[in-house]
């Protein structure tokens, strides 16, 4: 993925929030020696020590602040993304709760009016001939329509942003009709009349059906399904986190993908690895979100 | 899978309903050629003659019936097994529901009062080391906690009958928190309690915990979660239809896997493929149930 996505030759501004534990400093040191993106570290006062080493290290693209607790470090990386001095933000030894609590705080936080928070995955997979882009694996427990339309509207513009014009989504359920007894599948018809109006940008988008028959074209024709989207889809829509969970920890072990994974919807995107990721899929989700950005 | 399951030496009595189409033809004649079963074939009036040539072929091994439509043949089935001259009921060529119909109906029908009809499906995966039972992908859209009983109770039993004296269950979630927000959890609690209480026989229970967690001892550790089961579950238990079928569908299509599916909970197993199965999973879902029944 990494080769998949590199190459763009841009340099964004990644603020990093208490980037003082090893797995952090492994990733920021790595961007920093392929050159890839240029670093404001925001450390809190008692672990400034690794964030000062790095930027001895590489002067001329690392700036180093403080502030003396890890929430006033997040406050201190929004407000830096708030005027325009960095385009992504990075979660190091800070609990998530706590880093997620400024983005989303009212007026000085990163979040529009409105917006939606959203998580988006990409998985490269030895079995699928594409990136495969999905949501949500982390952060939206019950989606209704509000957040659906935040799943595929940033799934699209992250699709544009790699450079697929008209990317296919898949709505994902264990059923192909639209039923009452499984609600999502009514949201989905309307999803599917916003992507016709023009909503979301250029895309097609079909369901429900369910995740082999979105990426497996012999599983389509066998239930007699034709769509452009079956067997073909760039990114895959779930009904919940549970699904949308099983599937990035599903496809991760069982079908050997090098996962990435970050939070769209605002401002800047949002980095935020998993403990259990691997230093690879870090290092793609830095990537991702430094592609995602508009400029 | 098929290694793995045979050579137990039964011949269970199989029970098909409306055995006409090419793909049940296919089966039930490799199953017979390779002498695992006896058949019961119930055929529906007007599509008698495919079951008389196969009876032809095998007349010592299969038993002709006919009745004049499809959910009379469903009933006709069922009523073999109620007077106990049939261990598995097999789906052909008719829609699930009214074969369902059949096994649900009051008294007459095949569940026992106050019973669960549950999906349970067995993978072979190239990248696991054993064979996973997990429930459900199939029948039950939201669990609760009797649902969640029926699940655990039949896939331990299951496991027993396989040679597995002490399965190790996960139960599947997005976080490893019991927590308000995720009701499922709460469920969860009680199940280690029904667990530890004997209540399915020998068996070791643990959870919440992710999908990746259950099969992949790495993820465990990295989480600094400590478990019998962490990394060796016989049994995936899923919150929820979507996220279960997400299961089944992924590690079908990423994992490579051989699937083989049943439901349990009746008084005798019923296989029903679905079309997207492949034979071999066709197959292999026959021989499990007849490994299921406690004969």
């Amino acid at each position: 993925m990494v080769v998949a996505l590199r190459g763009r030759g841009l340099r964004q501004r990644i603020v990093a929030v208490c980037p003082h534990d090893e797995c952090t400093e492994q990733v920021v040191r790595r961007a920093l020696s392929e050159g890839i993106a240029h670093f404001v570290l925001v450390a809190e006062a008692a672990h400034t020590d690794v964030p000062k080493k790095i930027q001895a290290d590489f002067p001329d693209a690392v700036e180093f602040m403080e502030a003396p607790t890890p929430d006033e470090a997040a406050a201190l990386a929004v407000k830096v993304i708030k005027e325009g001095k960095g385009d992504v933000l990075m979660k190091g030894l800070i609990n998530t709760d706590n880093l997620l609590r400024a983005v989303l705080k009212k007026e000085i936080g990163l979040l529009p009016p409105g917006g939606v928070l959203t998580h988006v995955s990409v998985a490269e997979t030895p079995l699928y001939h594409k990136l495969l882009c999905f949501s949500d694996a982390a952060v939206i427990p019950r989606p209704e329509l509000h957040h659906f339309r935040a799943m595929v509207k940033g799934n699209v513009a992250l699709c544009h942003n790699l450079g697929i014009e008209e990317p296919r989504v898949a709505l994902i359920h264990c059923t192909e009709k639209v039923n009452e007894k499984f609600p999502h599948t009514l949201d989905y018809v309307q999803l599917k009349k916003d992507v016709e109006d023009g909503m979301f940008g250029k895309a097609v988008i079909d369901g429900p059906m369910d995740a082999k028959t979105a990426c497996d074209l012999h599983s389509g024709q066998v239930k007699g399904i034709a769509s452009p989207v079956v067997g073909n889809a760039d990114i895959l829509i779930f009904p919940n986190i549970e699904s949308g969970n099983v599937f990035y920890k599903t496809l991760s072990f069982f079908g050997k993908a090098d996962m990435a994974g970050m939070l769209m919807g605002a401002e800047a995107p949002v980095v935020v690895p998993s403990r259990s990721d691997s230093e690879t899929s870090k290092y793609n989700s830095l990537i991702l979100a430094c592609l995602s950005t508009k400029k």
